[in-house]
């Protein structure tokens, strides 16, 4: 793939993204709307070259990666598209709402914008803390939609796989729905309860925290870190933030029932369900063979892409690679993926529900 | 101390009590109402002797250790304390309904009769993981009430003290609330959050949850042990745990409602609140000098312990040691107590605020 790689927004994600890409010989282009950082950045041999602005840093690159606060990632993309990136990714945490602004605000471009969430972190902040390997062994989500044009997929899709990161597809309003359930009402449940126990009147006073066991540690954990990112992110997401919350509230005021009319069995029972999901949660793990190839003829348009890669996401079979063979009618093309062996059956009749033909075979 | 120690109920806890006090040189005699597991604490050398029957095990012992699921422990000290034990104990994690039921049933034994709650556990299970050092370290909530006897209550402390654990004074009720607030509402808070999130309609479906993060798991990991104690623990401490979740369900009803109207900087305060509050949890830890002596004329009656031990708890000042010395005519005894330095002037001001003259030296 020629031309740069631009990363606008140099902070711990946008940092490791450059330095991981510039490990693999790409020429990083870099730009943050604070001077100083991209000093720094420059200084440390994160970025090759400092953009003078974010148009200038993605005129003629081949990926841009966004990585800024998720209220100015649109904005952002958009200028990068203008500037004739031929493709713009970004590593926010909400994907709907950004998406629909970018087709709102140039939808002709927003084929080459495609959303994206790398599910990793660090305890380090900023571009201190910034690490090539960050994202090895991770799962680095993706929200293809039905505009989205397929080489720029299938391309991106290769880079984060470059960077040591397995790929998943997941249509943008199940990731923000997702994300709500398993990261932000976590974050905001977690911080409730530790006000509410620092809070305690009476003689629970602070001091008697310290009888506190490791449970109570470790619901609260995740509210120690710096709360900056949260009235962001609660904004863009607040939809599927509410909507998550009103179930979690639901549950917990039938759960306070159970408790207060002493149904004993009615606890255990959800007690039990509760323990049987959480010894199942899967682990995101690095893929292991043997995988079979699928090949799925399919009609030459972008919404193609996303519903196979999605219904993948959805039944949880890891797309171990993918190339998309053209045909040269250019009506039909056929989309090749590599997938575990132990999941190729049930995508394979997922798709056939959906009316795809698929022809499998292992590799060995 | 003449005579031996019983330990009813053999379990994790029961067991470990069992083998750390043997290890001390105690003669220890255990009874559990499974007859199989009575034989197993035998034969692995836990207990020297097997109790035919409650009575039988606790008749002429120094103290009783009462380690029965939460609702039966008020039956069991009752035949206990009837069978003659000097000093009858509990590790249940519930403990104002307990210990009114016994005064209830029998209220001339009830001073010698005192709560308590090792705040130590394990991974383990049963006997099979009981461990003499579990103690170690740890800190082990004792409850005396104003019917305390003071003696029994000092002999207490001297054995939980002997098993390496730190004991502090909590007044009953205010140890069920706090178990509440730090144990037993997160654990329904949890297993409610696991369970919304693996019931996920749509596309949420089991699979993507491997994209949970840590901060999912580490909310969600006290969900996975076994639930079978916790419908006991609910009925017991119904009122303390209802009390809890309505305020937890509250404080995250106001939260939603900052999401909802997109309340950035009151997302940010609290989220700040609850960061300062869980960087500032305080860690139990084991006391370090150096230590301060406090003499304290005290009237002798039983509640004056209670009063004095659970205002130390209160504002956090450990108990290292502590003796009654009666005075010969039987008004007046003096309370030593030796107490961390850092914490010897709190407390001084804090007991002459109810009426109490207190002397201080450093100890060597």
């Amino acid at each position: 793939m020629p031309g740069h790689v631009a990363v606008v927004g140099l902070g711990l994600i946008g940092g490791s993204v450059a330095r991981a890409l510039a490990h693999l010989g790409r020429e990083v282009v870099g730009f943050d709307a604070d001077a100083g950082r991209i000093q720094a950045a420059a200084d440390a041999g994160v970025i090759m070259r400092a953009g003078s602005s974010i148009g200038e840093a993605a005129a003629g690159a081949a990926i841009v990666f966004v990585a800024v606060p998720v209220g100015d990632i649109a904005d952002v993309a958009v200028d990068a598209l203008r500037a004739g990136a031929e493709l713009v990714t970004d590593v926010g945490s909400v994907k709907a709402p950004v998406i629909r602004r970018v087709e709102a605000e140039a939808p002709e471009l927003a084929p080459h914008f495609i959303g994206g969430h790398p599910m990793a972190g660090s305890e380090q902040e900023g571009l201190a803390g910034a690490d090539p390997d960050m994202f090895r062994g991770t799962t680095w989500v993706l929200t293809p939609t039905e505009h989205t044009d397929p080489d720029a997929y299938a391309r991106l899709r290769g880079v984060v796989r470059d960077l040591g990161a397995e790929v998943i597809a997941v249509p943008p309003d199940d990731h923000d729905s997702l994300v709500a359930l398993v990261s932000h009402v976590p974050h905001l449940a977690a911080g409730t309860l530790m006000l509410v126990a620092s809070r305690g009147s009476g003689s629970e006073r602070g001091p008697l925290l310290r009888l506190a066991a490791g449970g109570f540690r470790d619901m609260t954990r995740i509210a120690s870190g710096h709360p900056g990112i949260w009235p962001d992110i609660c904004v863009e997401n607040r939809e599927a933030i509410v909507a998550a919350l009103d179930r979690y509230l639901d549950a917990l005021a039938e759960m306070r029932e159970r408790v207060a009319a002493g149904d004993r069995s009615g606890l255990l029972t959800s007690l039990e369900e509760a323990r049987h999901a959480r010894t199942n949660l899967p682990i995101a793990g690095l893929e292991r063979g043997p995988f079979v190839e699928l090949r799925i003829p399919v009609p030459d348009r972008p919404g193609v892409l996303a519903e196979v890669t999605t219904l993948a996401g959805q039944i949880g079979v890891n797309i171990v690679d993918l190339e998309i063979a053209h045909s040269l009618e250019g009506q039909e093309g056929v989309l090749v993926m590599v997938v575990p062996e132990t999941g190729a059956g049930d995508l394979e009749a997922a798709l056939e529900k959906v009316g795809y033909r698929t022809s499998a075979r292992p590799i060995e």
